[in-house]
Formats: structure tokens, sequence, C-alpha cells
């Protein structure tokens, strides 16, 4: 029988953070870097532990700044065209860019300037002004001032100056380092297949990434079994060799979360357990003098929280300033509740939708990995807020630059793996386009049409009536949006079954009479309309079908059944077999369209995707080498309104 | 006699993209990136050089995405607080977050909504969804699917997400290797103090570092010196290993610069001269198959140029697009004339002063390292403009973020040193602030300070027949404007001597008899004030102090004046001879005030540095230790309008 960890609190994010703060100065842990000497030519990206001064003036002398002679400025006063002034050897000295300006010598004359009438002997029409053409000495920099104050984090620039004013040693800060633990004894390494109940351990990598990024020296450790003595020895050795120590425990249940029990008795427990979604489990400790962290198991809550607490800790290590996130305003394309009662982080994706920006929340599971690879960013409803509604504006945390937001097409709905071809394709050159794809299906790509949400939704709605696909929901649905339905391609549906097809299925009539077992897609799917479409054109009776009222709600379902051995066969496309190396029986073809709002037509985006459609060989060949796949109107319009 | 290479054109910044554009293309160098396969564990920040397709699934199985039970959800349809629904041994079985759903059963009902009646039955009093609270297979992502395109930069997220569905080994594309080879006989070793005409080589680390933050491989070559053979025998070696060279000439001067000479020997000179300042003898040349790149030797031209030029190739060699520099709109502070006929590229300071970001021209000299060190942003004046007036919107190509900029101080005016001191001060811990320094004397600090461009401006301008410092001058410039006057010192001023003061002067007494030799700075500088205000004092006549009329324009020119020997003492601050490693002799004290103008004297940064001045005995310590300082009236408002 499982029972939660009584010991995980509740707390409000402020409190929690107080709480760390007051923890975390009792140990001096702020300002506490050491400091170490390097070589200015090893220190670009290190943070100066001490201020830079000049050690020689720059320029260190007075130095001609042009090609031509040094004079003394005074000499040329009268100097005109009319009545040029003639200077003499002792008057005038050729001088190089860069050059020493000979003693006495108090301005420069370019030698365009110059007429020359023999090698000892100038004339000069134009008058000088005291230190023309002169770099003088300290003029750059004098010796003593400031280069660089400390906590800077140095430059290319920043080398050249303190090379250039004879600095070639400086003191920098060093960084904290930090080890990642992973925990759990179901974590197996990358590159294994799992078995079921067992995770591939990435975390510390992905949580190690993060923490060099924001300046940390950091590297993940050998994972740890759900064993207290040795989770024990080695939160104790870690804590000892490193100034901040991250835990990262494998699936959170809690009859085998042993690390806030260890961290009680190695040293102090400040905060387990803070109102926050996702990483409400957080643990805050101290062991000795070392903060320890422990992050909840899944990646996205390991990486939210982490940016939370530990982002922070890092700059206040080295006494500096966080730098500050970009942020963005944006619109809500739909209504979110909060979960009342805890401070809520949610990934968005962004969409520059015509003039507006839009915001939609993207996938939810706190294990989704690719929901974050896919985010632009985050929105924060505070633990007081009710949530957000439709077309209200809202800041959000950007996870990419808003740039390359602004050239990233975004389509939401039916997914298929032509758009991924396209993506790619995209993605290259001087113009590259970076296409932002959620699979929700065909409707959802319709309502997400309707919100503005998107540039393009795939659709392969089948209307059983007529025969058509998609129009007819466009009429329900859209009405009232100017758009265009342009054909991507057509593509085989069937029957996916076992790996060499064992039962030698050829189509639905192989199953008229009820001796292998089929699973269904549920009602309203597109794939479960092609199916009745098919049993109708067969004039078979569902009822006399083996599971035709077992319903499955993805592709991925249906192959898995067949996949684990609980089902014969059921349809889907020829993906979803190839993804679990499965066999597939192609029965019927299915069209495919995107619906593209008439306002997106002459964007430069769009175009270019057309472009491809129409008129890449390339993309023809890629699609013809994925297998079940018909171009042949690919790109036509199907349907406008 | 010098002359100039009369091969230098002057050809437009567009037309030279154009030919450059060209002949890069003739040599296929746009997408010519080799590709490699390495561990997804090191592929931290490469580029992807193939799209990533999921290996699989994630989830790879149907998994409980809480602790409860794993349930048939059709049993539970009649479920409710009147009537719970028991289930039996068979009809659940216990999960923990991250399980494998047993098969058959579609739902998971969570732990605290399980009532145990004994171990082998529940009790539960709410219906549940199909799939609730289970993460369906390939609902995060579908084996064979795009994780990332082509042409994708790898984030730590990314590489979790590979890993977690069976990614292990990916596709890169390699970086363009780049040398750079400085050149000129006149180079020598950062370390060493340079004689006159010698320049220290730092070019070469200063434009390497840039090409590797770009997303090169690039490193420094030897320099070499200023002998045709070795120069040909260099590029040609380089162009060979390499897929870009970059020659940093040194000084300029056309006499040794033979490296157009040498390029169109080994290969073609596509463009030599463009119209852009600074920059203008840029070489784009083609050696065999590889660009080869001459920068001026400048260090300021040195990196614009790249910036212009190779920038962009190093993405263009990936396939890849340049990503976009951030810009910022600002006011002009004050006008700038262009040099109608050639693109130029204004360093910029930029100051948050109260509502408006205001754009000031920092320093102008191609040599000048630390004017790029200090500039914040480039202004593009563009060929054809005339420039730009005073108050007009610009935008800028921002070179350090706009939140730093925003928690920027801007200090123009008088420098001191106290105010460097003031800048380390400032820049600790989370609220770090940065002071950004021009020192333009106390008259071009007022000036800033009427053009709206400073925070504060230093100044220690003594008026002669008051006695009094800066308030006359505020009177007279600042009318307009409500502003304080608040002490930051008092300092020496004195006479910079010789090393170890070997005509042993105590003070202007000694110059009285004309035996000594004097050099004065320049009417209407503050210490010239002093000068005469001192001579007054001790009645003494101008006309008698030898070299009274020889003036000089800085304290640094002064001090250099004396170590090399050219005349015996000059008045300045101890500053100056300390940079020379001059002795001094006090002879005054002169006040050096901030001043403040009252709209910003409650802006946070301000109250910060006035905090520091007033409350930090580790400033006044600091001061104390620099010498020559009295703090008596520090932080006190002298005068207030």
């Amino acid at each position: 029988m499982n029972q939660k960890d009584i010991y995980v609190k509740n707390m409000p994010l402020s409190e929690a953070k107080e709480k760390w703060q007051k923890a975390l100065q009792e140990i001096n842990f702020s300002d506490s870097a050491a400091t170490t000497e390097i070589a200015v030519e090893q220190a670009l990206g290190q943070i100066t532990g001490a201020p830079v001064f000049a050690a020689h003036s720059s320029p260190a002398y007075n130095a001609a700044a042009m090609d031509g002679i040094a004079v003394h400025f005074a000499d040329l006063a009268s100097a005109s065209d009319a009545a040029p002034v003639r200077l003499t050897e002792k008057q005038f000295t050729p001088v190089n860019t860069g050059n020493n300006l000979p003693l006495g010598f108090d301005a420069v004359v370019m030698i365009e300037d110059v007429h020359y009438i023999n090698e000892h002997e100038v004339e000069l029409a134009i008058p000088a002004t005291p230190w023309q053409h002169v770099r003088t000495i300290g003029e750059d920099i004098v010796a003593t001032e400031l280069i660089l104050p400390v906590g800077h984090r140095i430059r290319p620039i920043d080398q050249g100056a303190m090379l250039a004013t004879g600095v070639t040693k400086i003191v920098i800060k060093t960084a904290p380092q930090i080890t990642v633990i992973p925990t759990g004894s179901e974590l197996i390494q990358p590159g294994t297949t799992p078995a079921p109940g067992q995770i591939i351990e990435f975390n510390s990598r992905i949580l190690a990434g993060y923490l060099n990024e924001w300046g940390a020296v950091a590297k993940g450790a050998a994972p740890v079994t759900d064993d207290k003595d040795k989770l024990r020895a080695a939160i104790s050795d870690a804590a000892k060799r490193n100034d901040i120590v991250i835990m990262n425990a494998g699936a959170s249940a809690g009859t085998r979360d042993y690390t806030s029990t260890v961290l009680a008795e190695l040293g102090e427990v400040i905060v387990h357990g803070v109102a926050i979604k996702p990483g409400k489990p957080v643990i805050l400790a101290i062991v000795d003098t070392t903060p320890v962290i422990g992050l909840p198991g899944y990646p996205v809550s390991a990486i939210l929280t982490m940016r939370l607490f530990v982002h922070e800790m890092i700059y206040s290590y080295m006494d500096m300033q966080k730098p500050v996130t970009a942020k963005t305003k944006a619109l809500m394309s739909r209504p979110i509740h909060s979960s009342m009662g805890q401070d809520e982080f949610v990934r968005i994706t962004l969409g520059q939708v015509g003039d507006e920006l839009m915001a939609t929340p993207a996938g939810k599971g706190a294990g989704a990995v690719m929901s974050l690879v896919r985010a632009d960013g985050l929105l924060t409803l505070a633990a007081g807020s009710e949530g957000v509604g439709a077309g209200e504006e809202v800041e959000i945390e950007l996870l990419r630059p808003l740039t390359e937001i602004q050239s990233t097409l975004v389509a939401i709905g039916s997914h298929d793996n032509i758009i991924d071809v396209l993506a790619n394709l995209l993605h290259k050159g001087s113009n590259a386009i970076r296409i932002s794809s959620a699979h929700v299906g065909s409707m959802g790509g319709i309502m997400a049409i309707k919100r503005g949400e998107a540039h393009f939704a795939g659709s392969h709605l089948l209307d059983e009536k007529t025969g058509e696909y998609n129009i007819s929901f466009i009429k329900r649905f859209l009405a009232d949006i100017p758009l265009q339905l342009i054909n991507l391609c057509y593509r085989q549906q069937g029957l996916i079954v076992a790996k060499g097809n064992p039962h030698g299925i050829s189509g639905f009539q192989d199953l008229a009479d009820g001796n292998l077992s089929f699973i269904n897609r549920q009602n309203g799917a597109g794939t479960r309309l092609l199916t009745d479409k098919t049993l109708k054109d067969l004039t078979l009776s569902p009822a006399n079908i083996n599971g035709y009222d077992h319903e499955e709600y993805t592709h991925m379902s249906v192959a898995a059944s067949i996949a684990n051995g609980s089902v014969d066969c059921g349809m889907g496309i020829l993906a979803a077999a190839n993804a679990l190396q499965l066999d597939f029986v192609p029965v019927a073809e299915e069209r495919y369209d995107l619906i593209i709002p008439e306002k997106f037509l002459d964007d430069p985006k769009l175009m270019s995707l057309l472009d491809l459609i129409c008129n890449s060989p390339e993309f023809k060949q890629l699609v013809n080498n994925l297998g079940g796949y018909s171009l042949r109107d690919s790109g036509k319009t199907m349907y406008r309104q």
C-alpha cells in the first residue's frame, strides 16, 4: 500500500524563498566565491574578481594618427591656397600612422595635403590645429584608471583593452562547483532500451547543462540506488567536495523517497514542499555549510524548480546580478484556469500571427520533455490568481529569442511526418524559417485556426455523408474566416499488424469471420470515419468485426495494443506502424490538407512553405522516400472562402 | 617619402558586399560545412547537421502519472459519494508514478481518492475518465517524429529529449576553422613594454575571441614580419589548412602593406577598399578556394569590419540564419555630421536618463580600444545621410543587453579615480549598478547635463573672481535645470616633477627665478585657473615663470612632457603623476563636486551612489588608501537650484 510522504508541506513560494535566503545567509553563501589569478589570454568569459586598472596609458605616447608629416601647428598659422607656407628640413619630419610624434612637434599634416618641393622642403596650404591627427598620450585611457569593475564578465574587447594597457594577469572569481546526483533504482543509462518501469537517466545531463550555462562548473554523478546508507554516503561526500549539491529523485513515489529523511539526519531541511506547479516536492537543505537541493524527479519539474531556486544562487555566490530574463507581452489564445493556492508555471507556445503575438499553453505533463523543447516561453500564474481569460494580455518569460519566434510558422492540428520534412527544408540558410508543430488532431487544428493561434492546420476530416474531406467542417466551424484549403498529400491508412504479419491479414475482409481481433479509434476521429466508410464500401457489418467497440484514442495507442499482443490489428497510419516497428497493410487512401487563413497567404514565411510544396524536387524526393504518400494534388487549392 | 597604396578603392559598401557574395558563390562557400557524428552527451552547443528523429516514443509505454491504483474507467461509471463503488482484487492494481499501466487497465485513481476496505478491496466515490492520470504511449512524442531540425543549436533540454527518446548519437556540422595572422614588424607580444613605434599585438586575440563567439573555431597565429616572402608563405599555408583566413595588418602605413600585393599574386583580390568608416582599407580575396580577409590594423576598425563581412560568412558556411542583433530606439543627445560618401559606424554610449534612452557618440579613434569597451551600441550613418540632429530618434545596434544599460549610471565630465572606486563598490550583488564614465573635462560635463546625456557630472571649475567652485558656471550654463551640487572630495593639485624630484622643487616659488622650466594647461582648464590663483596668492608674476605660455591640453600630456625630460614640472593631479610613475609636490587643494539634476535624486541607482558616498566606511577607507584626498564635505549639498 502506497503512502505519500507525510512531511511534504505546501509552503507558499514567497515564504519558502525567504526561509531559504535566511538559511543561505547563515552559512554566508553570498559572495563566497574564491578568487584566483590567471593570464588575460585565458580569461574570456570569466568574471573579474577584482577591479582591473590600466598599467600603461593608451596610447602610451603621442602617436601619429595618419601617414604624413609631423609639424609645429604654429608654423602653419598663415597658410592658405593664396599664400602657402614652406617648411624646411628642421620644421617637419615624415611619420607613419602609429609612429611616436618626435619631441616638440604638436600636429600631423596628412600626406594628401603635403606638396613636396624636394626631399627637404614641403609646401602646405592649410593651417593646422594643435594636436591634429595625433592620438595624445592617455587619450583612450590613462594608467591607473579603471578598465573593468569587479564582477564583470570578460568579453574579447575587454581582453584587448587589458593587453593594450599592459595588463597580462588578472584576478577572477572561481565559479561554484556543483554535482548533480541522480537517485533511484529504476534509472538506467542512455542507450539502453528501458524495460517497463525503468527510466533512462538523462536528467543529470540536462540539469548540469543548464547549471554550466548559468556560470557554474557542474557535472553529473553516478546514480545512487534507493538505499539509505548509500544515499547518506553519497550526499555526505558530495557536500564536502562541492559548493552546491543537487539531488534528483527518480520517480517520486513516496515509499522510495529517502532523500528528505537522509538530509534531516545529515543536516537541516529548511523547506520540503512548496506550493508550486510543477515542482511541489522540492527539498531545500543545508548539510554542514553546503546547500543541498532535492529536485523532483520529472525532468520538466526539475528544470523549472532549478530555475526558481538555483539559478539565483549561482549569481549570489559570485556576488553578481542575475541577468534579467527576456520577457514579452502576448495575448492568450484560450483561457487557462489556475490551480488556486499554488504558483503555476505554464509552458507556452508563441506565434506571431498577423500583428498579434499569440500565447497558447503547450503540453502539461511534468515528464513531457518535448513540451519544453517546443515551448517558447513560460507564463507564471500567481497563487492568488484565478487564471487568464482568452484575449487577455499576459507577460511571458522567453525561452528562445523573440526574433526566432517571429521567424516561426505555427502549425497546430493533425500531425503528419511530411510536416517534419517541410520543417527541415525550411530551417536552412540566411532566411531560415522554423516550424513549431503541435499535434492535437484535425479538430484541434480547426479550433486553433478559429482562435487565431496558428498559421496553418493539418486536417484529414472525412465527411461521411459527402465523402469529401475537411470542407464541411470548415463551413461549420470556420464560416467567418476567409481561408484556403490547400492539399498537402494523400496518404495510406491501413491495418497495423504484428511484425511479419503472422495472420497474413490482407484487408478488412479477413476480419469478417470474427476470428481475428481488431481495435478501433474513438467516435469522431478521422480514422474512425475512414474505417466506417471502408466497411460500408466493402458491405461489411461492424457487428461482425471482433473488437469494433474497443476504442483507442490515438494512432500510437492502437499500435501499442498490437505491439503488446493484446489485439491482432487496428486501423492507423504507416508512421504509427513504423514507430513500433510493426507491419502495415494499406486499405484506403485519405486526403490530408492544410487550412490556411487568407491573411497569411502573403506572409513571406508561408509563401516559402507553399513554394517548397509546389516547386521543390527535393521535397518530392524526400516524401517519396518516406513511402505511403501521393503528392498528385500537392499545393492545389481544394476550397476557398 | 610615403605613398598611399594607390590600389585602395573607395567602393560603396553595397557593391563590395555584392561582389564578395558572388565570389563566395563561385567557390560554393555557403553550406560547405562538413558533418560528423558525436555522442548526444557531447553535443551541447553544437549545430545539428541532419534532422534528429525520435528512436523510441515518449513515454515508451502507457505510464501511471500518479501514485494510486490502476482501474478500468468503465467500472466506476456509477461511483458517487452516495453510492461508492467497490473494486475487488482483479479490478484494480496498485501503481507508482512512472509504472507501466498493467495490460487492460485504462485509468489511474490517485491514492488520496482511494479508500482501502482491506488489502484486497477498495471503495471509490468518484467516476473516472478514460486514461485519467495516465501518460499514454507517444503522448510527448512518437518514434520517427522530428525532435530537432537541421541547423539547430543544441540546448540542454534538447539533449534530454534526444536521450529520452533513445537517440544517443547525432550528426553535427563542423564549424569553420579560421586562423588570424597578425602582420607587421612593429608587433611585440603582450607583457612587454612597447618602445616608441612598437605595438603590442593583441588584435589577434580579440578577433579570434569574437570569431569563436560567433561559432567558428578560431585561433591566432604567430605574427609575420613585413617581408613579402614570409607573408606569401604564411598566407599560402594558412589558406590550405583553414576555411577562412584573416590577415590583420599592423600599422596600415602604405609602404609596408604588402598584403594586397601578395594576395593578388596568390589568388584574386575581389575588393580592396570600401567606403566605410572606420574600416576603409579592408581587402576581400580568394586564395584557391579559401576566402582571405585583410582587416585594417587598428583594433576598432578591425573588429567593426569583421562584424560587417566575416560574421555573416560563418553562418553562411553553416547554412544558418545569422542571429539578429538586438536593437533599440534612442534619442541623439547631440548632432552628428556624417562623412558623406561612406557608411559610418559610430560608437554610442546609451543612458536611460529619466524616461528617455539618450544616445551619445563615444570616442572616435580607430585605435581607441577603450571606446569600444565603454560603448553600449553602434549607430550606422548610411553613405547618403547628412547626419543626425540633436533630439532625433535613431536606431542603435546593441553591444550589451538593454537591461544592463538600464542599470547603468552615466557619468560624463571631469574624471577622478574616486569615480572608479564608486564604480567598483556599486558593481556588486543582486542589485549591481554599473557606472559608465566618459572623461571629457568639467565643461564637457556641464554641457552633457544640459543636453540630458548624463545622470551626473564631475566638475572642479574654479571661479577666479569669487574663489568658489562650479556654482557660477552652473548659473551661467544650467540656469534652467533644477539640480544639486554635491561635494565628492577635495583633492590635491600640485607640481608634477621627475622621479626623485631631482631639482628639489617644493612649490611655485622655486620657479620664480626662471631657471626651471614649467608647462602650463590651456586657457579655461580648471587646473589653469587654479595655477593662476595660486600664482596670485603667492604674488608671483606669470611673466617670470619659464614656460607659462607653453600650453598642454590634458593632465597626461603635462605629465608626459615631464616624463620625457622636455620640461621640469607642470601643474596636475596626483593620479597623472602616478600614471607615469613621476613625483608630485602638493601645492593647492581643489574642490571636486558632482552636478546632479534634481529629477535623478530619487532614482534608486543615484540613491545607492549617494548612500555609498555618505555612509560607507569601505568607500572612505579605499579613498584614503589612494592618497591626496579629503572627504570632509563628501555628500554635502554645496548648492541647489
